[in-house]
């Protein structure tokens, strides 16, 4: 091969890589929104807020907030105001910045969400279940370098 | 270990693996966005609808249309609307239903597509440079049978 068919084809490889990767991770994706629609009533960008808020005791700024969850997405502002609406969280004054609030979790919301995420590993578990040990470690493995490769290059 | 702490153990290990596939998913697609906005001023929502139609010479129906993009998502009739007003996308009568009308790519779309494509594809393999053959290989057998898993249980 020259050195235009083999860029050609590594550049296919690639594209195939990702495009799988995607499938699999939509497929997973799906299943978690329909359940958790169908048991929570809740969505997935919901689900992330609430999750990146079980992550961070302390609250997070909106703009924090927003770049955590810049893939899942979904109008932020709008989403809080609603979790606010039911108390699942506060907005608190932020201590090093008088002009800003953090969000936080409140206690009703850490309860929602812990029940939420013992039922999301459930379903993920069941649907993973027919991967074999072996084959889960080893995705584990290269998909560590996966991740290392790219954060090296982006 | 007994059976509920091998349960645990499995979910957790499913778990961690559906968000290590997910987090590299994110990275790649992150990229992606960044690049589509930055060279061409568009979204992934725009690109995955014109790369459907793409795939799709004799045009689809909205509701297919939805269907296909149902995790990127966005607002499908609003995005239609808006490539049609830009000249690369034109909707057309369906032949075998006349209260229906299908989307189609126009000549001006493909070309436009086209050049999308080829840049993506780049973007991906530059992205993707770092991952060895053999990785990739693996990962690709790897995540077919992972998609087979998750097929049957799904």
């Amino acid at each position: 091969m020259d050195r235009e068919t083999r860029a050609t084809a590594d550049d296919h490889r690639a594209l195939r890589l990702w495009l799988r990767l995607l499938t699999c991770s939509q497929l997973i994706e799906r299943h978690v929104r329909s359940r958790l629609r169908g048991r929570f009533g809740t969505t997935l960008p919901r689900f992330d807020l609430l999750s990146q808020l079980e992550r961070h005791p302390a609250g997070l700024k909106m703009n924090e907030l927003s770049r955590l969850l810049m893939v899942t997405g979904g109008n932020v502002t709008g989403i809080v105001d609603q979790l606010v609406k039911e108390g699942l969280v506060e907005r608190v004054d932020d201590a090093a910045d008088r002009r800003a609030w953090r969000v936080k979790l409140t206690r009703a919301g850490g309860k929602a969400f812990a029940e939420m995420a013992r039922a999301h590993e459930e379903w993920v578990a069941e649907l993973l279940a027919g991967v074999p040990r072996r084959d889960s470690d080893a995705l584990m493995q290269l998909l560590a370098r996966l991740k290392q490769a790219t954060l090296e290059k982006s």
